[in-house]
């Protein structure tokens, strides 16, 4: 059985070539009429276009899924980038899905898998049972989140990044640090930045102290939280936040409340973004390789959907950027 | 002529539908020979998956891309976030393009729309020479980008935010303003932001003073043309800069050089989204309504595919947020 052609569907319909493909390009005019005789031919003869058949038979369409909680924030704005940037080198293209308030979005963005629509996954967020994930274990990179025992992973050294900034801390004479986390029932590799700070406190001696403020609350709400630290007689003299976000509205609630910045309360926040290091350079913060993260991420899911090994698990360093909200100005 | 379905492909490869759908959604074990065999069969009935099927007669692929410099930016990252949640309400996905340094990557995008691949775009933002839009003219939506004639735009109110400020910034006493706009010979909106201040300073007889910082150059770069503009004696008293990621960096290069902010200088500047606003609270600034321009340009965008006549151009008020970079600290 030979393939049907453009020009079967022409013949059939008795209508010319450019016709059918002014239909199926929806460009041009065309009568209604001439329209409903053309879709009916092609309904009728099973005609695929090449661009379908093309895609659907090499099993390829060249895009890529990204799960993020939200662009809104700094570094998934900037993650989103340079992933962006990281799949066009490869000849790919990039959806987003901005999953935060709304779990169901992710179950959708899974299905996009079995529809074809997309390739692969990389998934920086999960709201989404991690049973889920099991049936597409082989489609899938999360960066900084563990999904499955199998799906491949690509995280920063955030353990090291929790003990390099209480140390620093700690070295600088603060003998009282509050530790900022995020919601600790979501299991994510960004937990270990509390271990590394544990592990520092231990070491010293010092009184552990902790504070949840979940990630996907609004600002409004993350500055009441970090108010409320602040009542009574606020006794910390340092503060690692594990995000830069909270660490500048720490810093802004403490100049706010008449703290003097860095002699009463010195502050390191997590991620130094491109746009935080500029916008905010008085922040001291662990910065996180976002575009190595990208990039990681990028090649580790386009080998594995080549069928390739890929290593289960890659660590990424980070580095301490000290400013004057540790150190005290420079002028 | 019946239309082919899964039960013909199955009796035909002489294997199950079970079989079939496994290597139609990847799933499962089977044997190279067996998809093979399948494959084959399925080419030769001309058999349609349903899905694709589905999604190419109804002609939607329920998929919008919208273009944008980059995520990085503060607000096109949250613009990002808000057309996103508004394409979730009407059942649609987004795709992101971020367009900055490839132009080759939006002509690519353009071709998505041939492919039906997506219904329809949202550009904000072009590099592409503005006659390839013209063969889209009834499947796109800007957002403050003059794109052709017929292509919808919404936008902030640009020419009265630039009033606005510089409005605010002459009864804070300041009379040698300076406006910093991005590349002039992109043509936008946003330069209706400098014809504001224009204006007002026209009318008070004041001396007009501009500096360009291309929006997609380094912040490394845009630090240093800024430090430039300090070089010598520095003179402005005020400056309104038309975003808010320049504005906070004269702030700070202000601050550096030892000025005294709101005193020697003080700064409005242009955006004002949700993060800034938190991140950066003592920065004033025009204040654009991020999630109504996602959503005007969705629903704009939904009404032009379904073929119903929508406005050409949408223009939506903006408000001035004032801190203490140009009254002076409360406290």
């Amino acid at each position: 059985m030979k393939r049907v052609t453009i020009h079967d569907v022409a013949r059939k319909a008795g209508v010319s070539v450019t016709t059918v493909s002014r239909v199926l390009n929806d460009r041009g005019y065309i009568s209604n009429e001439m329209k409903e005789k053309v879709l009916n031919t092609i309904e009728e003869l099973n005609y695929i276009p090449n661009e379908m058949a093309r895609s659907f038979f090499s099993n390829q369409s060249k895009f890529i899924a990204l799960i993020v909680p939200t662009t809104e924030n700094p570094f998934f704005g900037e993650l989103t980038f340079h992933v962006e940037k990281a799949l066009a080198k490869f000849g790919y293209h990039l959806f987003i899905c901005n999953s935060l308030n709304d779990s169901e979005n992710e179950e959708k963005y899974l299905r996009l898998l079995n529809e074809k629509r997309v390739d692969g996954i990389i998934v920086g967020s999960h709201n989404v049972d991690i049973s889920e994930y099991k049936n597409y274990e082989d489609q899938i990179v999360s960066i900084e989140r563990k999904l499955t025992k199998n799906i491949p992973m690509v995280q920063s050294d955030d353990y090291n990044g929790g003990r390099l900034a209480t140390q620093e801390l700690i070295t600088q004479g603060c003998t009282n640090i509050l530790c900022v986390t995020g919601d600790k029932n979501v299991e994510t590799p960004a937990n270990d930045r509390s271990i590394g700070y544990v592990d520092e406190i231990e070491k010293n001696n010092y009184r552990k102290n902790f504070i949840e403020i979940p990630f996907q609350i609004d600002l409004d709400e993350k500055l009441k939280i970090i108010k409320e630290t602040f009542q009574g007689d606020f006794k910390y003299d340092g503060v690692f936040a594990g995000d830069d976000v909270n660490a500048k509205l720490f810093l802004n609630v403490a100049k706010e409340m008449g703290y003097d910045v860095p002699k009463d309360v010195k502050v390191i926040g997590f991620d130094g973004t491109q746009s935080i290091r500029y916008l905010v350079p008085e922040l001291s913060t662990v910065v996180q390789p976002i575009e190595n993260l990208a990039y990681e991420a990028v090649t580790t899911l386009l080998d594995l959907l080549k069928g390739k090994k890929v290593k289960n698990e890659v660590i990424l360093p980070v580095e301490l950027y000290l400013s004057e909200t540790t150190q005290g100005s420079k002028k």
